[in-house]
């Protein structure tokens, strides 16, 4: 089952299920997104539910405001080795997984063009698999981990690489406003299971990352049971596992989106996340 | 004015105006706590509001869960110089900012225990200043930065050391649930204005961190103009300044913070937040 967040035709912002070409709005008789996330079985749709094309609405990322978003960094040895390449400051993930945080707001929905602002012009494209935690937890066992995954996403979890190297902490180059992109759905975790995920990034159609989860460093249940031990999982945080070599800026000369670029993340069994790049508007500002 | 969120004696939430040795809850009729840092106008209280005993009530932390919580590293030179010691992976700042950011479930509020988990022991204290947006913005200028700021808290921005050097990245050693405390409430601009703010920590009534917001590397206003040119900045988002010199792990023996111990973070003209620690009870977890 997919389940996603979308604005409708008519400006109004629906949740619920993607059925086929169509999505089914359960906003008027379900609390919220989360509801679904922590009991999919919540999402079973009715004759009366409005339906929409999905031609018709605009995609969400399918997280709240709230929503814990923490990323894995360096998680595949061989991004790690090539971000290393140069930046001696930079350690690789041996013994712990390096995290960071992002911002809800830092993320559009599928379909919706990212934003490069004219400060920062080292966008760089990450694809990944992420995770969305259903049941909450504190000191989630290893073992025991992808039961407390309601589903899977796809993240575009671009970098801003200029304001990344601004300091030891890469916080200022991964929170920029509309800078990734995150969806189109969160497909349940019945229709994954623990089978390893493919990451195929392509821009303009041209593949420039592809690897999959079999090789991460920190697979999904260890990065949830080093998350939980000091902080707890909540319906609807995510986590995104890292993203695979063939990034933009270790590439020679680098190469950063600009307008014009798409960008495509496909994680096989869950779906295809697209986005275009735009610059800020000259008129954006307080 | 005082604005402050809290237990209530009769173990609802409230929100609203600390008057002397009251506190007044607006709760019945303005919608949250935002409201008031967006327009303290908003607070005036009015004879049927409920009041109650501050020492009848428990200070909630200032913030919402969805509060974009942004903390500035090594922000003093002092603090950024004992920090380096030893450390050669860990950047002065010097030409921009370095952040990280906390969730807000990762403090309590003032009068709260913090909590040491078994799984990290190296818990420290870091007293600071803390800024609270009023007024939302993008791309802040500079030179009007403090116009955005809605009032002034204390944070005890305390660290799992250990954590926060199992990779380059702070994350996880900032985030530990309730492991800072952040309050008693939030003192409105007015009564500050550019005012340098002194901090003081004290350990079990000895000072360990005592500066001034004179000394900071970027003060207040360059802070919100950088951090606002990435992300925006919403009502109740909050900005730590930094940690002075004196932190517990490079004191000689080291000293963390154990069970007993109680901590103040004074910030003159805003107040004193007070906490002790416990450890994590046995029983906690998934």
């Amino acid at each position: 089952m997919r389940l996603a967040r979308f604005t409708r035709p008519d400006g109004r912002e629906g949740f619920g299920v993607v059925d086929g070409e169509q999505v089914v709005d359960l906003a008027a008789r379900v609390p919220s997104l989360l509801t679904l996330l922590a009991d999919p079985a919540a999402a079973a749709t009715a004759d009366g539910d409005p339906r929409f094309a999905v031609a018709d609405v605009r995609w969400l990322p399918p997280v709240t405001d709230a929503a814990k978003i923490v990323c894995a960094g360096l998680n595949f040895s061989t991004h790690a080795a090539e971000t290393a390449h140069g930046a001696p400051t930079t350690r690789t993930a041996t013994d712990h997984p390096t995290l960071f945080t992002r911002f809800p707001d830092s993320f559009v929905g599928a379909g919706e063009a990212v934003v490069r602002g004219p400060e920062g012009g080292q966008l760089d494209w990450e694809g990944e698999a992420a995770l969305v935690i259903g049941t909450p937890g504190r000191r989630i066992p290893e073992a025991s981990a992808l039961e407390h995954v309601a589903g899977w996403t796809c993240m575009a979890e671009n970098s801003v690489r200029d304001w990344q190297l601004h300091s030891g902490q890469a916080v200022a180059g991964k929170n920029w406003e509309a800078s990734g992109a995150l969806g189109p759905w969160v497909v349940t975790a019945d229709e994954i299971g623990d089978k390893a995920l493919t990451v195929t990034t392509r821009l303009n159609g041209d593949v420039v990352q592809h690897d999959t989860t079999d090789h991460l460093t920190f697979p999904a249940a260890a990065l949830i049971a080093y998350v939980s031990t000091f902080t707890s999982l909540r319906t609807g945080d995510v986590i995104a596992l890292g993203t695979p070599q063939g990034v933009g800026f270790r590439q020679d000369p680098p190469r950063f989106l600009r307008p014009g670029d798409e960008v495509e993340v496909e994680v096989d069994l869950v779906g295809v996340l697209r986005h275009a790049v735009v610059d800020a508007p000259a008129t954006d500002g307080s």
